[in-house]
């Protein structure tokens, strides 16, 4: 079938600190693809309904996918899931860096930890070894004096370390997993699952290269990559990701004062641009990527930022600029700096910031609740301070470290009404009413509002664009407006998120400008397997179904598949002016969706015959 | 998106002989593809609900495919399409030849022909040039006769004709159309069409090649094929069709007296093998192609046997020789002449007289009805005065002209229960129960009974045959046992018969052995496109979906899906017995194929939402 892969799944239990390793066969590894695959597939097994995502029963996996490590750009991420304190729901969150690379060469695919410890532990693993640690040492401080003592205390510099902050230790609900202390497993809470469970951090060693089926087709591709890198990601590598904040501006679909607007008057002093220009001191990149977007940058005047925190990236840019009215790179730099330190997601912190400034200037929330702090849009020390509250879990920190929608549930009085949220998870800075299919995609995805399995619209609304040249594969010839959910529309959409989930599974950057072809190309250079898109993309719709299965089961029925109402109303702009999203539109696009995928209408679950379809009626 | 492909479309009205060309735009041909395509395409836009098959309200549409007429082989094949007279729904038949490649060559992809002539008459395409002509001194001649006629009256031996023979100008309901004087477009009785409208013939000439986007990617197949030959159809070329009779023999599904048996005594008097050491002088191709699978035999002793006509198929061989009992070579040869010498299906023809042979050993027919014939099984002369008969609508053949399964509504005493039908449509000579899925394909295939859009399920039981490396593409990856309609199988059902149905589009022959990648390769050789797998299977689907929806308008409902109740029998052998098909089974395995389709688990019918997906709304 291929080279006869055969990898290893090490299972931790932490209740009495066991160890066991599974070797999966090679069909595994093909049907599910590691990444999110791996983690669907788990916790679609062995986690319960109604368990507490916040204790002992719920399951913790980490997962790289099958091109993770190989030596090609975009293969340095990994996935980590369980079910989610934040939406109940299915959880899961990938990052990039070297940890998941280091995984690999540590002979493993993933680590599956169930139960929870009694004191604080790391686990150590160095090549083929495993060891519990104990981490009484390491609590409370931050993620850069973690990763430095646990390296000092095991005699190694090159060890790459996963864990959780403070904030995750004490249950934020959006805590994330940090890896290399500046990048993030950010969405759905993930570091607070990893603090219940007394789990501070997994420091990895590896020193086996990962195996390649055909090593001449992934240098080929590298080669390509590279020889291309100028013409197909000169931005990105110039600007980061923070360079898509200027064309979302000019296009009225920068999120900005809690999606009030779509335009922001200071868009200029946050941009990738300004930022190249001012602050920024090194670039730096994720395993084998010769792109180097991530952002180095460092401050030194009242407000200082640590380099070691890397830099912000557009998302974090939004959540606390445009979405908080700040205007000031170097805060925003800080509040970056701080949710790497402390283990949080910036974009729900960001957010959820953005929803108690609302609540403040519409008088709902009063300096009484704040304790004196003006928590009004462009404030930005009151959003730092914030921060550290959440992180403390002090004052009104306690209740926004719940996530703004149950801290809307506690605060009431209409706030309710515009908490930026799906299922529970804030929404990212992509803007719906610029492209209704990403509307669609916040609304169903199975992880609550999500921006890295979804649509964006305006890349397909014209003939010939890279995107619309990738989906001729599936027969979609003709572009499409971005202000529709016609079943045209809902179908490009499938297509498309069925891939980024097999994307998600494989552990490859969605940054990276592969075509189709190329991914099936470097796929089949590492596995040596003779893949198709179809069966790729069926890979995809495997580890959605799984999920969507899972959420079924936790109760997560199709009343949860909404958008905020906000999002119905017309965002207005002297020059770019956008229709709102009616719920009409919204309905209509969901029962399209879930006809087209095969989900029962009434319950959006996965039918039987789905199910059958991707060789998972066990899940049924 | 191509070469810019422009074709054209040729629509005659008898009715006022009006004449009208249209050039569809390129999407319409990458959309439908030609063939059967263009033939659903149409029948499902034009054709009322409920109107009389034989009636001038009926729309016939002979339609090349988009390989057709191209320099490499199996291109050499064409569609015939109306509402079946069989049937009462989608009538879809297609052959192979010459005369498909010509007339691309004259300009045309397709002709569609509206309303009836009140006088016989002949159509004639000379290049961009269309004439009716008169045809009443055709009128009751055998094909090889009027072909010849034509070519002089028209003065050029290479003039191609597509024509009705005596059993279609009597709308005989299987009668079909002869191709060449040797090719049938033999099922769903597109001849009785045909013939309703008093149009004898349609004869073409053309000089103008079929242009090539990329002529040295079809030049790289045709010599690939050309070297791989004997290795990949070797036995083919020796053999014919008939190589097949004996491997089915062996395996008990060898259909003999009409289904009794799957194994009949006289097996090696009647193969492929003895064929060729005896009546065998010639071997014959279709356009371009290399493989000469066609038999040309001559015989000259008491039976006569003209080799203008060619030689036996595999399934004229089974129907007239093990379906009635029938071990004489010779005579299975002149029926086969005199199917193609009047225009008749073998399939259908040998089938109904199985039938008729078998109510006659049980008594439920006489010597009374047949006028004094011993129509029994091994009676070869009864078999040949029977075509005379049926095609003469003389004495019992008049009823038998009407097929079997109304000829046993007239005939009752029981017979029902043993004509052998879909639909109305005869069975041809594949054996369900040593292929289950083959048994779902007779129940649910929009044409009835039909053996050229099927699964062959003995054909993936084992890791590595040519077929499992094919589907490998669809990511199934294990063999699968042939008695199991399991929702793998069912799966892998779906995903064949979807390509199938594209190979009926493009006008590929079934039997060349390119793989699912090459198949691709040739056809983006010919159009420029750069189709995937995944284009090209739902391309299959949305002809097939087409056909689907026409079934449902014209009140072909769930019901019609079914099989002879003869085939939950078990099937005798002292080596290789079979189990039947249980109801029970097969109702599973419908059930299970409705919903993985996208069609209402009630009535059918595609659901909006599949044809939605599919991009033909317009059909809902």
């Amino acid at each position: 079938m291929g080279f006869g892969y055969s990898g290893k799944i090490l299972h931790l239990n932490l209740k009495d600190g066991s160890i066991r390793i599974e070797e999966p066969d090679e069909i595994f590894y093909r049907r599910y693809l590691g990444g999110e695959g791996i983690v669907a597939y788990t916790l679609l097994k062995e986690v319960a309904p109604g368990i507490d995502p916040l204790g002992p029963d719920n399951v913790l996996v980490f997962a790289a996918g099958m091109l993770t490590g190989a030596p090609i750009g975009g293969s340095g991420r990994q996935s980590v899931g369980a079910k989610s304190p934040l939406t109940g729901g299915f959880g899961e969150s990938e990052a990039g860096g070297f940890w998941g690379a280091e995984l690999k060469q540590a002979g493993f695919d993933a680590i599956i930890i169930r139960g929870a410890s009694e004191k604080p532990v790391y686990l150590w693993i160095n090549q083929g070894s495993v060891e519990l640690r104990d981490a009484s040492a390491l609590m409370g401080k931050t993620t850069a004096d973690v990763q430095e003592l646990i390296r000092d205390e095991l005699g190694d510099k090159r060890i790459r370390v996963a864990q959780v902050g403070p904030a995750g230790e004490r249950l934020v609900r959006y805590a994330c997993v940090i890896f290399d202390v500046n990048r993030a497993a950010g969405r759905t809470g993930m570091g607070a699952v990893m603090g219940s469970k007394n789990l501070k951090a997994i420091a990895v060693r590896g020193a086996q290269r990962v195996a390649l089926a055909h090593p001449e087709l992934v240098r080929e591709s590298a080669k390509w990559l590279s020889t291309n890198l100028e013409r197909l990601v000169g931005r990105r590598k110039a600007l980061g990701t923070a360079g898509c904040l200027l064309p979302q501006q000019y296009t009225n679909s920068l999120p900005s004062y809690n999606f009030q607007a779509g335009e922001f008057a200071d868009a200029e002093k946050i941009s990738g641009e300004r930022m190249a220009e001012t602050i920024l001191v090194d670039r730096d990149n994720c395993y084998a990527c010769p792109i180097y977007c991530k952002r180095v940058v460092e401050v030194d005047n009242e407000i200082k930022v640590d380099r070691a925190y890397g830099g912000p990236e557009f998302e974090t840019i939004g959540s606390f600029g445009s979405m908080c009215g700040v205007s000031n790179l170097e805060a925003i730099s800080k509040a970056n700096e701080l949710c790497n330190a402390y283990g949080l997601d910036t974009i729900s912190t960001g957010v959820t910031i953005s929803f108690a400034m609302e609540c403040f200037e519409k008088g709902i929330l009063t300096s009484a609740d704040t304790g004196g702090i003006e928590l009004r849009f462009g404030n930005a020390s009151a959003s730092l301070e914030m921060i550290q509250q959440i992180k403390d879990r002090t004052g009104l920190g306690k209740l926004l470290g719940e996530g703004s929608y149950r801290a809307a549930q506690v605060i009431g009085k209409g706030s309710e009404e515009f908490v930026m949220h799906v299922k529970g998870q804030e929404i990212p800075q992509q803007e719906p009413r610029a492209h209704h299919g990403l509307g669609l995609g916040y609304a169903v995805s199975p992880t609550g509002a999500d921006h890295v399995h979804n649509l964006y619209d305006q890349e397909y609304t014209e003939a010939n664009s890279p995107k619309m040249r990738n989906v001729a594969a599936f027969g979609i010839l003709e572009p499409l407006p971005y202000d529709t959910l016609s079943p045209a529309k809902v179908k490009l959409f499938r297509y498309e998120v069925d891939w980024q989930h097999m994307i998600n599974c494989i552990g490859l950057c969605l940054f990276l400008p592969y075509e189709y072809d190329r991914v099936v190309d470097i796929l089949h250079g590492v596995t040596g397997w003779d893949l198709t898109i179809w069966e790729l993309v069926y890979a995809g719709e495997r580890a959605l179904n799984l999920a969507r299965m899972f959420n079924a089961r936790q109760g997560l029925g199709m009343d949860k598949d909404t958008l905020p109402r906000r999002f119905s109303n017309p965002l207005k702009s002297a020059t770019v002016p956008l229709e709102g999203i009616s719920p009409q539109e919204l309905q209509q696009g969901i029962e399209t969706y879930y006809a087209m995928m095969g989900w029962d209408p009434v319950t959006g679950a996965p039918t039987r015959s789905k199910l059958q379809e991707l060789d998972i009626e066990w899940a049924a």
